[in-house]
């Protein structure tokens, strides 16, 4: 039984607050030099995108009783750090393509893509800094923001150690995802409940609030892989398995006790760090035949109720719900 | 003559705070884990250096009437920022060594240099936090370590510029430089004069002290490239005219009426974006014959000056007086 069913539908209160964060952005780089550095930061930053984290910080930030649309600097800050990270991760596994589209170390090159990246950082500091002066709280929210840095690195220092090991626990892979996805979206939402001067007990609701959605947005992210239209979804399908990624499937998959033909298909993958773009159907077949599809599924479900029930013991508002909508959505999403 | 002669040697007093300098840092990689991750951060800030930024942050904040042994946190926050833009500068210009060692991404590789990179910046910022909680210009000591970042970017970002345009002018060369540059050493200085609360005219003082001396500075690490021994520089001797720099030295040679063969050789480097190693000898008698190394000189003589003109509007004191002398020796340095 669903306990936090959501009759209203916030889907335009979102796109107003995407619009918003859309204009906050252009701000970073628009018309500003050298073009060289900021082109790639343009192309990056105006690919659309969920804007799950701003949109975060601003239902948290309303949430605690602030106007959402103050937070929009803050929340900004926080999809700059996030596009951050995802441009130097894409340098890093070598991935061809992001939301449909080339990747910047693939349309310009590595360095290009390393500078620009390193720029977003500074920009995104700029940011927040601007948003902050006068705000009781503004060194916690610099902190919080610094913190998430580090642990997303840390997270995706975890990750690429990962696939050079053969075997990898659940505990480790959480650990992993807790850090490289999870902190994140745990950031954009006590920086919100920060900005919003909201007390310590619910600061950590909130907190784990988003821990939990970053949990279940990983391993919807890790199945979405294999089980979404790739146009949609805007990377190609099977990217993780052709990358040898020790994903939730496979972690999960090797936590069974297969059939001995399954066994060796995954001892395969593991030994020869991924497969090729031939192999990935039998390697759907052999995930599903083992229920490990469904045990994501379950997963994504478990966080997100999770995720609903922290919510619950906030004070009552039309943010807290719209926050219970979007964690529905984002657990339920197809791209 | 130089009216600013110091008497005194100020070495010991350097040495002291560069062992304090060396103990902070320390504290930010020593027993830190993914050891993947800051290995390579052990690697980087183990290596010695000058730290010629934290000294500067530490007499500036002396300068001013601060304890300078009390701004070692914020002087090393800056030292990790500077090592962070060597270790990714040396990715985008593919080089071999720095400090008479591998550079980490040949040692290790690009995905690992990149990462290191990043989290370098996020344990800087924290850094930086920690020691200015309480401090009455503490979000200005931010807001110009966050400009700093975003100087640095820009202004290696117009040095990649340059090396595909065939015309760099001196002005162009000298704003390039006093973002990739001085502007770091200009952070230094003031963050040092924020942390002990000085005036506006002060903190002004001290920045065009700092700009000044990383004009020379930079003047004299391309004037070293041809000159010093490449075992005690720690590089090889023409490596940026390998890599097609446009250093001070062609920029100058540019503005010159060269006799007709020395022209044809400058239009070489400049068409073919660099020269062999077989070619560095000729290129240094060029250099040579047409002043270009003795107008580079008078220009470290030049600024290093400057910087001392503008260390004497301050209060006479031992921290002013050990900068001076730092000024000398950084205009006559060999390494």
């Amino acid at each position: 039984m669903n306990t936090f069913e959501n009759k209203q539908d916030f889907s335009e209160e979102l796109k107003a607050y995407r619009l918003l964060v859309d204009t906050c952005l252009e701000s970073v780089y628009k018309d500003i030099y050298p073009r060289s550095l900021y082109e790639p930061i343009e192309y990056v930053l105006s690919s659309g995108g969920k804007r799950l984290r701003p949109i975060v910080t601003m239902l948290c930030a309303g949430a605690v009783g602030q106007k959402p649309e103050d937070a929009v600097q803050c929340g900004s800050a926080l999809e700059i750090l996030h596009n951050f990270t995802l441009l130097h991760d894409d340098i890093m596994d070598s991935s061809p393509l992001r939301r449909g589209r080339q990747t910047v170390h693939v349309k310009w090159d590595d360095a290009t893509a390393i500078l620009s990246g390193d720029v977003m950082l500074g920009v995104a500091y700029r940011l927040l800094l601007s948003s902050i002066k006068g705000k009781e709280r503004s060194l916690d929210m610099l902190d919080a923001f610094t913190q998430g840095l580090i642990d997303v690195c840390e997270g995706q220092a975890l990750d690429l150690d990962f696939q050079s090991l053969s075997d990898i626990s659940m505990n480790q892979y959480m650990q992993m995802i807790e850090m490289k996805t999870s902190r994140l979206l745990e950031i954009s939402a006590i920086v919100g409940a920060f900005y919003g001067n909201a007390n310590d007990e619910t600061v950590h609701s909130i907190k784990e609030f988003a821990r939990h959605l970053g949990l279940a947005f990983q391993i919807q992210d890790d199945l979405l892989d294999l089980t979404a239209d790739s146009s949609e979804f805007g990377k190609l399908t099977g990217q993780d398995l052709i990358e040898g990624k020790k994903s939730y499937l496979i972690v999960r998959a090797s936590e069974k006790n297969l059939p001995l033909k399954d066994k060796e298909l995954l001892d395969m993958y593991i030994r020869k760090k991924g497969i090729s773009m031939e192999e990935i159907p039998g390697m759907i077949r052999m995930l599903s035949s083992n229920d490990v599809l469904l045990d994501a599924q379950n997963a994504i479900k478990f966080h997100g109720e999770q995720a609903k029930l922290h919510l619950s013991t906030l004070v009552e508002s039309t943010h807290q719900k719209a926050l219970m909508w979007l964690t529905d959505k984002m657990s339920q999403r197809t791209m």
